[in-house]
Order: C-alpha cells, then structure tokens, then sequence
C-alpha cells in the first residue's frame, strides 16, 4: 500500500532515512569512545527503542515517565534508564515492578526524603536499586544544585538499600539555542561542573561508571567532555525541524540527519482560493506557535506553502500555483516530534513510500 | 479512594457539576424550543456522550470526525451528526459501516463532487443517505459560501440517494469573541444569513427539518435564532478556563456553568525556593500560551499560584506561602478542554472528591 492511501491523520516513518540517523549517532558516540541511552520520551515506542538498541553501542533506554520505563520492560527490554525522580507510593510501586522485570533499571533522585521511600522500598522487596544522583543544570526543573551535590551524594550512598551508580546532568534549556557556538560554551561549562562532581564523588566510592546526559542539540559538543559516559539523545532519530533549523557544527551538522518522520493529511474541503483546509489541526500536530510545521513532498521543502492551525480538527493550507483537489495528500514536517508524537496511537513505517508495517506507540499511560 | 490518591497526571471529573451543566443547557434549550446535539469533538468519550442524551432534550450526538462517529455508534448511539464533511473512499466506506449500525447518520457536505461520490457508495450500499448542506460562516474552514449554497443545495436535491434534512452553519471563530455584545452580534448576523438559505431550500423541500449550529460561546444568543433547530454546544458540560474567562450575558451566564473537569498533577521536584516541579507537561496539558491553566483547590482558584509548562512532562509551579512538599496534588484547570481531554487514556470520574468511576477516552482514533 501506497503511503497516500493510508487513511489520515497519520505518521509516516521511512525506515531507511532512520536507520541512517541510528547508524550515524552510533557511529559518532563510538568514535569518541561514548555509549548512548536513546531518550523513548521522544517516540514512546517500543518498536522504535529495539531499533534503536540493534543500531549498536547502545547502555540500554531511557525514559522519562515510569509508565514508560514498565512498557519498556514489557517490550523486553533490560537495561532502562528513569531521567526524572520517581515520586510517590503508586510511581514507587510501579519502579518494584520494573525491578523484577530488567537487568538493571536505574532511576534518578534529587531529594534525601525520596531517597529515604526508595531505600524503604528497596529494603521490603529485598533488593538492591541502582541509582544515579539527578543534577540541575541551572535550570531548576529537576536535580540537586553543583554545590549541594557532594553532600547529598553521600548522604545516598550511605543508605545500603541504595546503589549510587553516577550522576546525570542533562540541560534541556540549552538544546534549541540557535548559535551552535553559545550551545557548546554553555553546555561544556555546565557539564563541566557536573565533571567536577563525578570525579569528586568517584574519589570516595570507585564503583562510579556512569555520567549520563546530553541531547540531539548539543550532543556534537557533549562528545568532547571526557568524563560523560553516556549520551540520552531522543529526537536524533526521527528528526523534527525545530532541530534541523539549528545551527550546527562539523561534528554534528544537522543537515546530516534527516527528516524520518512526517504527519500525513488529506484536503477536506477546497472552497477557497488561496488556502485549502485539511483533517489535521490541534489534535494530530502539536501546537508550536513559533514554528509552524513545513509542508513537504518527497522529503523536500514546498516553496510558497504553509501551513496554520485551524481549530483542533483541521489546517489551513495555503498553496502555491494549481489548487489541490479534493482528497490531495498534504505532508507536514512535525516542527517537535516528541509531543505530536504522542498525539497519535500508530506510526506507519514505509520503504520507498511503500507502508511495510505499522508500530504502536505503546509507552503512552493506559 | 480519594482523587489525591490517583496515579498522575491524570483527568478528574466532578460528577454533580457535570450533571449541573447537562440539565442547565437542556432546560435553556427546551425552554427556547430547541434541541441539543451535544458535539463528542469536546471530550471523546462515548460515557459523556451517553450521559448527555440521559440529560435529555436531543437530538443526537455530533461527531467531528468520521472515527468519532464509528465509535458512538459502537457505543450504541444511534443519532449521529458528523459535522465536517467525509472525503475519501476510506473514511466514506467508514461511513457506509455507520450507517448501518445507526438509526439515523447524517453526514454533512460541502462540495458537489464529494457528493457524487457519496451518491454512488450510497447507491452500491442500498441506502440513501441524510445530508446536511455545510455552510461557511465567513470563516473559510469548511462550507459553501452563503452566494453559493442555494445551487448546491438543488444539486445535492437531485441526487436520488442523498436526502437533504437541512443545514449546518457553525461559526467557530466567534465562541471566543470577549465581548458578549460583539460576540451576539456576529453570531446573530452570521445565522441570520443560514437561516435565509434554510428559508429558500425549504420553500423548494419541505422536507427540510434541520438547522444545526451553534456553540457554547454563542449559544445563548443562537437561542433566538428562531429557524435554529439544534445546538452543537460542546464545552458546556465540562467548561474550560477559557470559556469561563468569557464575559456573558444574562441568558448564558458562564458563572452558571462550572468547570467539573481539571487535571491533577503531583510535586516531583522541590529543590527550588518560588516554584515546584510538577508531572504534567505539555503531553497532559495543552500547550495555551495566552491563558495558561489556573491552579485550583476545591474548585477555587488559588491566588498567587501560577503556573507554566516546562517541557514535554513537566510544569512550573510558582506557589505562595509555604512550599508544597513533595507528592503534594496540584489540580490545574483545562484552559481548552478539546485537546488536553485528547492527551488522556481516562478520565476519573468523581463525587465529593472521592473516585467512583473510570471512563475511557475511546473515541480517539485506533
């Protein structure tokens, strides 16, 4: 089946562009001597993570939601990475749960009171958790700060429940600034001092191996810092143009990527001249005021069209030249892939525009 | 169990406010002569839909797209509206499956092609099928042009296996016009013109029954519309800070409504002094940069609390007073309930705060 015949809204993923980007980012990570923890928050699909896994050179998954971390386990999957504190008895529960069903399920902490439920827990389950010390990169969303960092880093390794396994530090503010040139000043300086604390806290316990962070925005700058370990690139994979519009850098030209995934639509009703109105609005492309999505075809950019939200069910499609016709397929770029992404329950993966399989995307909360 | 004891982000809905709006717009509508057609585009959830017949006074359920309308009609519902039209021999063989599950599914068009198409799939399915002309309101989105319909409208006649019930005129762009007086004005201008149209196609059809519009912005001012047959109200049953925001008129007083559906989330992170972290980001709570969702506690805004998304899953919590701990509940309003309602797998339904039921978001599409 032809992808246009595919009935829309819908994401089309072509396998070979996104292999291309898995080999790439795999290739480059080993060259530097880094592992990488592919981030499932972009896709929240299983199917996807086990591509990315058989890409190579891979420590395991992260996730960012402990619902995905236990879809990640029922995928099969063993080795999971939790970047964001889990929080609360049901969250506690669920994490046990995982536990039992990986190899190693590592999740992060920020806070000596959670510590304290997690070692509880640990203790009632018998077990031994593996966890890394969560670093706020300046930005005061999760992590302890650099300097109360050696204290609390003690503090957990203390707890015998608990099994301090590194750190991670991972700047999500700094992965869209434009200037590829203040994207790396400022994430070398931030994972610099997240350096400083990975050292300082390996000194008193050896068994330290992991430094995780970084993303697809400043990954190419990120390889340069010695003592990261691991890189939890997400959108690398899929590519959306939020990204593709960054500046980029020899290492990690963007354009090198590709553009592997895109919405499909179909015009619903052409009355207009100038503009056409197609079935996909808030609800199947996430809204990014600042960056509308881009429409293209075979994979290129359409000059002197453009797209507009137009109400939760429908887009405003202004054309150049012929007008479309009733039922014309209208592709759009996803301008941020990880919540337009989750918008939608099936990802079509074709080959040469040909639909070859259909993958759910199962990591959402049921 | 108590709502604070759910596993976050997660939907709540307070089931006495809920029946509160159900029975306030039946009993304003029956008291103008006119039925609803509550719109399932609002919250698909085939339980509201359910309790919004229970309510009383309507005529069917709309549905915005042609997966919705499937779903209702699984669901058991046999009047349906589908309020934009169905292009493409998928959606229209989704259609022909609706059509006999339903009692009566009707099917709005704009476009003559799109009902040839519809004739003949009508013809080799057996069925004649009910038609509501599609109007555009000024608005572009989907419609014929008020100049235009009337030759449409003969047209569509003619067709053996389309029956014309009525029309459809739905001014989307005027349900958030601040201003009641504007508001009332262009809604009034805007049907007034429908009703002209209905008037004409009638003269030729008698059969002519329908005249379908309206939404909760303008519904009180709609009511006086006197050729208005139903109203496509949809956020009235659940309210969003939006709507609420509105200014209203006598008649329509959204002080009378009431939000029964917010959003719980959960403290994750409490390192900072000023805000907290929260587990609802932009995948639980949709993205309204102009009027960001207000943080309540048993139904009432809570001043000087504030908050922001702050990334894919998590928010920004500015607090005042003392600093929640963590796992605190921090419920948030639904600034637009259509597509957050779109991010949930359930929404928890609950009276005096305490859970007693658990309805599937099921009409999103699979």
């Amino acid at each position: 089946m032809h992808k246009h015949e595919l009935s829309t809204p819908c994401l089309v993923l072509e396998l070979s562009r996104f292999e291309a980007n898995l080999t790439l980012m795999a290739r480059r990570a080993a060259a530097a001597g880094k592992l990488l923890r592919p981030h499932a928050k972009t896709h929240k699909c299983s199917q996807i993570a086990l591509h990315q896994l058989a890409g190579g050179n891979c420590a395991g998954i992260s996730a960012a939601t402990m619902s995905e971390a236990l879809g990640l386990a029922r995928a099969g999957i063993e080795n999971i990475l939790i970047t964001s504190p889990v929080v609360g008895a049901d969250k506690i529960s669920d994490l046990m749960r995982c536990q039992s069903l990986c190899r190693e399920c590592i999740v992060v902490l920020d806070n000596y009171e959670n510590a304290l439920e997690l070692q509880a827990n640990a203790a009632e389950n018998n077990i031994v958790l593996p966890v890394l010390l969560d670093l706020d990169p300046e930005m005061g969303r999760t992590g302890v700060s650099f300097e109360q960092a050696p204290e609390l880093g003690k503090a957990i390794s203390a707890l015998p429940r608990l099994c301090l396994l590194g750190i991670q530090c991972y700047a999500g503010h700094l992965q869209h600034i434009p200037s590829a040139t203040q994207r790396r000043s400022e994430s070398q300086r931030l994972l610099h001092k997240g350096a400083d604390i990975f050292k300082l806290l390996r000194a008193e316990n050896a068994a330290l191996r992991i430094f995780s962070g970084s993303g697809t925005g400043t990954a190419s700058f990120d390889l340069q810092i010695e003592e990261l370990t691991e890189l939890q690139v997400g959108s690398y994979c899929l590519l959306d143009s939020e990204y593709a519009a960054l500046e980029g850098e020899r290492q990690l030209n963007f354009n090198d990527f590709c553009a592997a995934i895109s919405l499909m639509s179909s015009v619903v009703s052409n009355n207009q001249s100038g503009h056409v109105t197609v079935d996909a609005g808030l609800k199947a492309l996430y809204y990014t005021p600042d960056s509308p999505p881009l429409i293209t075809q075979n994979a290129k950019v359409m000059p002197g069209w453009r797209y507009e939200w137009f109400g939760d069910e429908h887009g405003k499609v202004y054309y150049s030249g012929e007008k479309p016709v009733l039922n014309s397929k209208i592709e759009l770029s996803l301008p941020h892939c990880d919540p337009s992404i989750n918008l939608h329950e099936f990802i079509y993966v074709t080959q040469k525009d040909q639909v070859i399989d259909k993958w759910p995307v199962d990591l959402k909360k049921r």
